[in-house]
């Protein structure tokens, strides 16, 4: 027996009021469906994180609709609330911001709708209750997407800017995108730019934010160093990541998302 | 095809085993009804809070069964555990300390009945797992009220006390009721409080819980601001709530739930 | 009517996309099954708070699948990922790292089999999207236990060590197990060991972390003591429990998970 999916992925916070609505609605306007939530703890207003968190998870999901709402621009022209159709079933729901863009790729868009906006008389803050819930639930329960709003070119959903990582023989700087609650800290870089900087598993390496290095060393999992250990590896979302092994790389090393992490060799060669 | 549903609202926190326990016991006691997470992190023992969410969510589930607790008072004389039914079907279920109040009122309650005190032997602490969880179980199974207990008048049911805002001809000072994640505070206003005070769309005016007064503009939407610029506007919850455009209005004007906010005209008349 | 239950434990953090990526995997291998969140706020990387939760919550649910993941060693020789078939219908998924063993107990574990490895091409950091989850999904799905690894025996399957409180003629010391959202402490003792201690209900003990003693009365229910009042009382689980009135006796006495907190008569018998 198949049953019908919708995901939600948004920045409201666990278990916040917010996020209680947005249930409440496809509850009562969807009811039978199954609810996923992908993610609700995402730093308020990334809409990158929230992006490649999508892009990631919603394959998991064949032929769910999901429901994103990470929307800084709520209420205003800044962008287009649409939904977007996708080619194995399914359609993602969201602000045109950015944050539906990967997913609308990795999952490939077939068609899209721009939505109508809401009357004036409606609070113009919360979208995700008052106009985002209530189109999922409609495309869930089968609604054809072009009976929701004026057709669009779904080639032209935005996608967020994704810095490319700096590779030198030796040298890798990349942008953090996320820090999980374990201090895990997941770069924008792949398999092939550790490669490229010449990194083989097993090498001594560091990774740091400042000019304070911190060693680690090339692995495959947790248990390839030694308690407190520093690793640089692939995390399970195939990104570059730096960990410690029962501890917070991000504490050790002081990443934030946004910020810098500079891989090189260790030990670092004398500058005199 | 409906589905029965039950909803819970607590301040135990999201994804504490506390709210795994209301949960295991309803999928155990009320199999294939679809539970809705409404809130879990209110600040704990704030009951006035609780109430409002219960009222401005409960009614976009019609005819669901609501399980609420914030119970500070757990165990004591200090409240009943009550059943209330609805008038659209459905009922609401928890302590009678003014948390389920509101919803009552705005859902209609046409029956209550007092529930009888658990046994002796087990814990008086967690009525949520123990007592009302069950009970709600047996409501959404179609177990009518006048079984579950003593009959009590469902006018009888307590609401929490609501401060009204002062209100002066450029001047409206306000309780916080809530800050949420993004650091938005919704004060204990409405609209017309907004226009009795004499402050229209557009116009200038600071928000402040101290002498350092914060400019903000009467606004619709955070768009209607610059970045960063702080707005007062009517929230999907119709309440005058402070924000920032990419910010935090708690933390610029230091609010806090149970603080208050004044609003008054912008520049500040010169007081010499 | 009877509905397949699978429940859910990590330490991964409520509203996380690590939780996402398990309801992700569930909802697509485990259609129609309802997923029930049993705590998602564990420590990061605390076996024994998961495993005490796991014990205490799967009872509740009777039948169904738990998929448990504290899982700091994942990846590593360390500990096996197992299933485990229980006496009443359903099973545990996981680490045999001790997380699983205290359920496993409490539910009669009937067999149990080590799951394969996974193939060295996928990560080695997040088995339980891609190891347990699948199984889990398999196991709800009525696929025989003995379909998914190799037999192993089912009373091998690893306990976390409990450290037995120290008792005597009016003290008490235990280790602190958890502390929640309101502060309430609680304690690796049971009743009986209240008993042993010579403390009854009404006297007055202090609560202790350091040579800083804080008065307290042992009590059935927080309202049996003045609001702000400490109170010593057996919790909802069967264990002792430190907890304020209205307030987090966490912070009054300074108790951590895995510290120790004494308890002794009041008031203190001078040493002089």
């Amino acid at each position: 027996m198949t049953r019908p999916v919708v995901t939600l992925l948004t920045d409201f916070g666990a278990g916040s009021e917010h996020v209680g609505a947005l249930h409440a609605v496809l509850a009562a306007g969807a009811p039978g469906v199954d609810r996923v939530d992908l993610a609700h703890d995402l730093p308020p207003g990334d809409i990158r994180a929230g992006a490649l968190v999508l892009a990631r998870l919603a394959p998991l999901v064949p032929g769910a609709v999901h429901l994103a709402v990470v929307d800084p621009g709520v209420g205003t022209a800044d962008r287009r609330p649409v939904a977007v159709a996708l080619a194995g079933g399914g359609a993602i729901v969201g602000p045109d911001n950015g944050l539906l863009g990967l997913a609308a790729r990795a999952l490939i868009a077939v068609g899209a709708v721009e939505l109508p906006p809401l009357p004036e008389h409606l609070p113009a803050t919360f979208h995700g209750r008052d106009l985002f819930a209530p189109v999922a639930a409609r495309l869930v329960a089968g609604e054809p997407l072009s009976e929701l709003g004026e057709a669009v070119d779904p080639a032209g959903i935005a996608v967020p800017a994704l810095p490319e990582p700096r590779v030198g023989d030796g040298e890798l700087a990349a942008e953090v995108v996320m820090v999980d609650r374990f201090g895990n800290v997941q770069l924008l870089a792949r398999e092939a730019d550790l490669a490229a900087a010449g990194f083989r598993r097993g090498d001594r390496i560091h990774a740091s934010t400042s000019d304070r290095r911190h060693p680690a060393t090339v692995a495959r999992a947790f248990g390839d160093v030694a308690r407190k250990g520093m690793l640089v590896h692939i995390d399970s979302h195939g990104l570059v990541a730096v960990a410690v092994n029962g501890g917070s790389a991000a504490q050790r090393i002081g990443a934030e998302p946004g910020g810098t992490v500079s891989l090189g060799r260790w030990p670092v060669a004398d500058a005199g």
